[in-house]
């Protein structure tokens, strides 16, 4: 049964759960679909998470998609959407029991919905498909949409670029080798989050990651659970121009503690971004993005479907057998008269 | 001065620092010299090391080359180069810290090679660079070449595809996503690694590599320590078929243990590889993977300068107004007049 588009538009769940699988399979209906709700996307903020195993993301993801469910302070819930994108699991079905454990605090509520998502091949892929779910979520009218991603490494680097406001959480105790990871994912974040705060060592965590916040913004402004602890003098920051520096928020997910916090913070983040016009480089950025994922794709596709039977393997052999090299060999693959061919 | 390719074929450790420069850096130098270099490759072992952070994979790489330095069993030391890969760190230069102190226990050895390489920019950058830079060790004739990286995701998968043995190494007691992650790495490994087996939760998280192990390859070997300790009925394997199961060894790098043992599961796979005939397999798959790496690099350049003046800040600002879709800006700007032109 094909998927109308106004069903997706009417917020119709069965059939953005038929949308949803279409973009993952990526089939041509799932495209055309994209095509005509993209005009009607663009309100949604959002919100990646992103960090290292054994931070506990998937329970604060959980915690802040209930709290805009829930809100503290008696403002309007949002309707609420999860993506968890799992690079690491390339070939299993992973993803699907934890959409199982997750859906439990959560389930029964029509204005939230999770979708989990395994890598099916090539990194590029897996980004398009991520791009293309919270394309149908935005369109779909769901306000907040929480792009989770297990892991630091730089596939979750690419993915946190389809978000507008990306938390990286830590925790406590994690190893030796967690300070390298800080030290490239500090650039992506804009807050952080020390998750699992009621454990030991909290305290040199949070040190720690301020003192790589100090190195890499120094004299700028910092926070101390999301309040500001010192400020720079008035000559190197004017007041017309207001920086963000990311703030570190302490959270213990499995009792809530600190998610209000947490969503306070990042509805200042997405103050600051529009404020400072930062909402619209970045939309502009995520979408450039998208489009050159999208040629880089195209571009290969159309190669393949040009190319001459036989022509690469062929080539290969002569690799194989070392007889030219691995650049050679793309060189000849790709001389224009076979492209056309 | 120029990068001689007979001094980096006759083991001048200069020349081929020269040469890593120059590959890292991508130039028409470093190119050159790679293609000039490729019929000399082909004779190292490749060994990927990945592994989720906090496991102690720097510490057992370490280990690896300074074992196979200094054979315990009085076979004639190997020459092992490490290419240490942290995808994880696109922006930071964390990675030379980390060669610093991995130095250490290595230096003044001239037949060991270490080089770390932070990303510098997309993950098919650095899994380029990756399968120059061991290209450049291959032909130099560096025996061993460790290929290790920081992390356990896409990224990770993807580098690991460029070795011919891939040792996953876990520890105890990383957390509730650590099992998730296995999941998806274990299809990768050829030879599981408990490091800091000295430490609480041991026998736990053996028992849980176990258990999965047993689900992805029911009824085939399971080895114990390297040793085997349980095999199938003979109607399940025929005898002149051997398969692999991926043995799990336990390791305390900082203290050596269990290093020894390990480097003759290394060996033990690579001879399996010979004698099935899946080594050429690999380094079919391996030479594939880098060939299309290339392919898809040219084409995407090719286009990029071809594309008219202003045409895609153009078609982007309309993306940008949400007039056409990132697929169909793709289409517009991959056109064939407009890529020929």
């Amino acid at each position: 049964m094909p998927v109308a588009v106004e069903d997706v538009l009417a917020g119709n769940r069965l059939a953005l759960a038929r949308l949803l699988s279409q973009i993952e399979n990526d089939t041509a209906e799932g495209r055309q679909i994209l095509n005509e709700l993209f005009p009607h996307s663009g309100q949604a903020a959002l919100i990646g998470v992103t960090g290292a195993p054994g931070t506990g993301k998937s329970s604060l993801v959980n915690q802040i998609a209930y709290h805009y469910r829930h809100p503290a302070d008696g403002r309007q819930p949002k309707r609420v959407a999860v993506v968890a994108v799992d690079p690491s699991s390339p070939f299993s079905g992973g993803a699907v029991l934890g959409d199982r454990i997750r859906m439990h605090s959560l389930s029964g509520d029509p204005d939230v919905f999770i979708r989990s998502m395994a890598s099916r091949g090539s990194l590029g892929g897996l980004a398009r498909a991520t791009a293309g779910l919270v394309q149908a979520f935005d369109a779909a009218g769901f306000e907040i949409i929480l792009i989770e991603t297990v892991g630091a490494g730089q596939a979750e680097v690419e993915i946190a670029r389809l978000a507008h406001t990306t938390l990286v959480v830590e925790a406590p105790g994690l190893g030796d080798d967690v300070q390298a990871i800080k030290a490239g994912i500090l650039e992506i974040a804009d807050i952080l989050v020390v998750n699992k705060a009621d454990r030991p060592g909290v305290e040199q965590t949070e040190r720690a990651l301020r003192g790589m916040l100090q190195l890499a913004h120094p004299g700028k402004r910092q926070y101390h659970h999301g309040r500001l602890i010192s400020a720079p003098e008035p000559e190197e920051k004017p007041l017309n121009e207001p920086e963000w520096v990311p703030p570190i928020q302490r959270t213990v997910a499995t009792e809530g503690n600190g998610v209000s916090e947490l969503l306070a913070l990042i509805d200042q983040h997405r103050d600051y971004l529009k404020q400072t016009g930062e909402l619209a480089r970045r939309e502009a950025a995520r979408l450039t993005a998208e489009v050159d994922l999208l040629v880089e794709a195209g571009l290969v596709d159309r190669w393949r479907r040009g190319l001459a039977n036989g022509w690469y393997q062929e080539v290969l052999a002569r690799v194989m057998n070392r007889e030219i090299s691995p650049r050679q060999a793309a060189a000849k693959l790709t001389a224009s008269k076979r492209e056309e061919g």
